[in-house]
């Protein structure tokens, strides 16, 4: 007789300046990496992570959620304090707890938030350098909120990811929400969907900028979701500014 | 004849985690240090950096401001992007203009605000850990500020500096405001006056949270300025959570 495994959850934040992404690579320190090293060493035996969407190098987390099964089962409260004391302060765990066996952190995941952040004006503040990308050029929030109304619901956002092709669940993603506010010098791009393509809220902030500035209409997001290809017209905009701000189950 | 210096005022920022504080010392990454190094390269003169304030080893700069000196003119635009292409990203100059021979960042200032930040949960989420106190213990904000309110005034803050007898200018101050607010987890102790002995703001923050947690009652803050004497029971809050928030003239 086999029993269920001890499937614990997980819910964590990173800032991913220094960090390779989520996804374990030879040699170089990622997210994964660092939290399965602490678990080995934790539950004494090898433990493999699963999150509910891995990011990209320099791209940070506000909320991540990932799940891991234990052979043996340990106290959640003694797994939290000691992956904390173990990880670097740039990885924190808010919460470790044990799950049913069905739940899968990427699988279970109905939906995702993420948040974009700029900083529009001259210089970035050292206090928040780490998680803003600076534009210099003044913004017109007004164009950037039409342009995303547009870009709002059930739709093919081939234009909008960076390597169409290698989607193998096709391109057709539902964009619940899509909104543009400014508080200050800040401009936070939000945005909420059941899924999201490769670099596909990236490629959103990177267009949305452009309207910003200008050098495109709002009516360009039209246009380029009937176009379905992408082209230069729509840059990426850099990690930093990216995080991924909640997942839902 | 003798020619009026060209002296230049600057307003800066900066993350003080990297560095031993505001003042040059051999051998140590200093902000002064950064900026002298930086003008004389661009200015190819040895040039003095004064501040209004030294901040001590840790604390950050939201708004600095300092002048220095010139043999020979220089652009001030010019100086502005030549600084910041020369510093660190954890220094950010916001602005270099000319001012009068008479202005001095530091005998000119008429006034400070300093804000102290604390998270107050359980864990420091990554983003904001290189300018938060993390604080676990659930802090009563309606008496951290009833405790604030009795230090507000021309008052001897003896108990509240981490030297009493090093200050020149005796441990007389008015303190025109100290404010506590609350938002969400992160509580924010704002304290403006028309000076600060040295470490004051730490030691209101220090006592502060000691109020806040219970373990001091805010009519101590009476009894405090009445002793007059720095003692253990006033604990000097960690420099991470300070910053030098504006400087008035």
């Amino acid at each position: 007789m086999t029993h269920d495994p001890y499937r614990y959850r997980l819910r964590l934040a990173y800032d991913g300046t220094a960090y390779a992404g989520w996804q374990v690579q030879p040699a170089r320190r990622t997210i994964q990496g660092e939290l399965e090293k602490a678990l080995h060493q934790l539950a004494r035996q090898p433990v493999r992570v699963q999150c509910s969407g891995r990011t990209d190098a320099g791209v940070h987390a506000a909320s991540q959620v990932a799940h891991f099964d234990l052979a043996r089962p340990a106290a959640p409260a003694k797994l939290l304090l000691g992956l904390n004391a173990l990880l670097d302060d740039d990885i924190r765990v808010f919460s470790v707890r044990r799950t049913r066996p069905a739940f899968h952190a990427r699988f279970s995941a109905t939906g995702k938030e993420y948040r974009y952040f700029i900083w529009n004006d001259a210089v970035l503040p050292p206090s928040v350098r780490a998680g803003r990308w600076l534009v210099r050029q003044p913004l017109d929030v007004a164009a950037m909120r039409q342009a995303a109304a547009a870009l709002v619901g059930r739709r093919d956002f081939a234009a909008f990811t960076a390597n169409p092709n290698r989607e193998v669940h096709g391109t057709v993603r539902h964009l619940r929400d899509l909104r543009v506010t400014r508080r200050g010098r800040e401009i936070v791009i939000c945005a909420r969907g059941d899924g999201f393509l490769y670099k596909m809220v990236r490629s959103l902030a990177g267009f949305l900028v452009r309207v910003g500035t200008g050098e495109l209409p709002p009516a360009a997001a039209r246009i380029l979701l009937a176009a379905r290809q992408r082209t230069a017209v729509v840059p990426t905009a850099p990690p930093q500014g990216l995080f991924l701000w909640r997942v839902f189950y």
